[in-house]
């Protein structure tokens, strides 16, 4: 656990959650970004953005460098991890990384969609041999197999964790180079169509092979919001808030794509601003 | 009355405006700009902004300039006259500003919000003897005695009209360099305190001494919104909204800080965005 409570953390560091933040550091707010990819990767992979007021015909690697320097200048700190659990304790919020553990006194999620299908029987199995966190539930699985279905190089370290404390550890990669896997682990080409199982998961369907695991880490930058904060009520896709951009979890927040359609970038930057300055409404109270 | 059908008619043009219309644009819509005084004026008399994302610290005047550059680049027009009457009829909305008629399939209005107070007595007097337009309600006061209280130099065209009809005409800047007004024109220095009348006006209080008149043309860059699209139903201050952004007038939208607080720009810009987007949907059904 960090000794410092932050007033605000921010999970997700896109659009919206960069002007949730610069709007409570303008404020003086101590606000913290957690990040578990790139920054702004949704924007920095955009050909050109020609409607968000100011910049007209800017690339997306453009845009994304200017929100990145807006964050820089403002001294805002991005923690490079991703949250796997958050909920509230009291009247602060309790924040889980797959590395460590920390506390603000509110939280607003931005973590945008995920545009990819989830696979076959996940939701089926969360917390039954599914999960997303290898650093979190890897010990569960001690000397058995597990196969780790991961969407980029930088999971590839939890993914080693896994190799000191199970017994084969398949690694599933759906994206090109891999970078630095521990050699323990079996690399194999393919992609999931099923993940099975009677109580908990007992297989994996590949469309290259079928693999008999006793779990499936499915390791994405993002992570269903209502496995992160348990409670968390959605509406359809999206996280379920009222007029104050609180969900239905006490001191939690919600903003951008992940909050509701459409999924553009002025409104996502409107509603940082606009989560930021109900959160700290409730914190000067 | 002009030829072109617009698709968008925006009413006011600062943040949520310019947002609205580049929004439009970018769907490859005919957007038009309303705008009676200055573009994004509040922005340029802001010292610095530091809370609008892509840009830390910058200045009003340069972020006005950004903002108008935008426009400028998609090709948006901007008519400089005031909206003074707009209301549906059939599937078109009918503008009227203080020399021209327009037609939109859809409007939005993001007319801002006017912090200065009302005069005393104003809103009791309206439509009887108290108007917001010398070009459309003039004629009205043919040969009698009226007021104007101005609060710029770019009204001084509309009480020339004045000059012509009516018979004696005050005229009381709220403002420091008179620029081009009527040699008939008499030129009061005051502030105005109170509007009397029976059924209709008869008498302007000012701080420096009572007038007596027939008609108070109060010749701000707004005119109440209300006063604009009748039959508009606010909410306290602000235009009332539904989640579309439409107002409780068929056709017409709102956005920005003339449809709610916190008074904002990133909000603006947002709900610019928004308000664009819900309207062109409509259009496309
Ligand atoms: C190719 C493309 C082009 C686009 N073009 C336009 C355009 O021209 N105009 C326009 O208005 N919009 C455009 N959009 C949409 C716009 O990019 C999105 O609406 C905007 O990025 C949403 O911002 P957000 O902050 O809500 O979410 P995102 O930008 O999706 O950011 C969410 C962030 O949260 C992180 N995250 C998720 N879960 C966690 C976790 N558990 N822990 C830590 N971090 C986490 C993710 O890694 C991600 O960085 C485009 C989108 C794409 C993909
Ligand atoms: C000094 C100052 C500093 C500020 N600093 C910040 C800041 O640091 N950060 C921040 O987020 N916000 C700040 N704000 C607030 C921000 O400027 C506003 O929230 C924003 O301008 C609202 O945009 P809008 O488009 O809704 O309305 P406005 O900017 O008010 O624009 C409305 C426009 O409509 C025009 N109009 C009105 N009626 C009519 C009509 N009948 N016909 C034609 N045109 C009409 C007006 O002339 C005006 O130009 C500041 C405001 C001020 C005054």
């Amino acid at each position: 656990m960090t000794e410092e409570v932050y007033d605000l953390a921010i999970v997700g560091g896109g659009p919206a959650g960069m002007s949730a933040a610069v709007n409570a550091r303008a404020r003086n707010k101590d606000v913290v970004i957690f990040e578990s990819g790139q920054l702004v990767s949704k924007v920095d992979i955009s050909p050109h953005i020609r409607n968000y007021l100011g910049f007209s015909d800017i690339t997306g690697p453009e845009l994304a460098e200017k929100f990145i320097s807006h964050i820089e200048d403002e001294n805002i700190p991005v923690i490079n991890e991703k949250v796997v659990k958050a909920y509230p304790m009291g009247d602060k919020v309790m924040l889980t990384t797959n590395s460590e553990n920390y506390e603000a006194k509110k939280l607003i999620l931005t973590v945008g969609v995920n545009q990819k299908a989830e696979i076959d029987g996940e939701a089926d199995y969360v917390g039954k041999g599914v999960s997303y966190c290898a650093t979190c539930d890897g010990k569960l699985y001690e000397g058995q197999d597990v196969i780790v279905i991961s969407e980029s190089a930088h999971h590839e370290e939890e993914a080693n964790f896994l190799a000191d404390v199970c017994d084969t550890v398949y690694y599933v990669p759906q994206y090109d180079e891999i970078e630095h896997l521990d050699d323990r682990i079996d690399i194999i080409e393919g992609n999931p169509e099923e993940i099975k199982g009677e109580d908990t998961v007992n297989k994996v369907q590949l469309d290259t092979g079928e693999y008999e695991v006793a779990a499936a880490f499915i390791l994405r930058d993002s992570v269903p919001p209502s496995e992160v904060v348990p409670g968390l009520e959605l509406d359809g896709l999206h996280i379920k808030i009222d007029e104050n951009y609180e969900t239905s979890v006490d001191g939690v927040y919600a903003a951008g794509d992940c909050a509701g359609e459409p999924w553009q970038l002025a409104k996502a930057v409107g509603e940082g601003q606009l989560a930021a300055l109900k959160a700290i409404r409730e914190l000067d109270k």
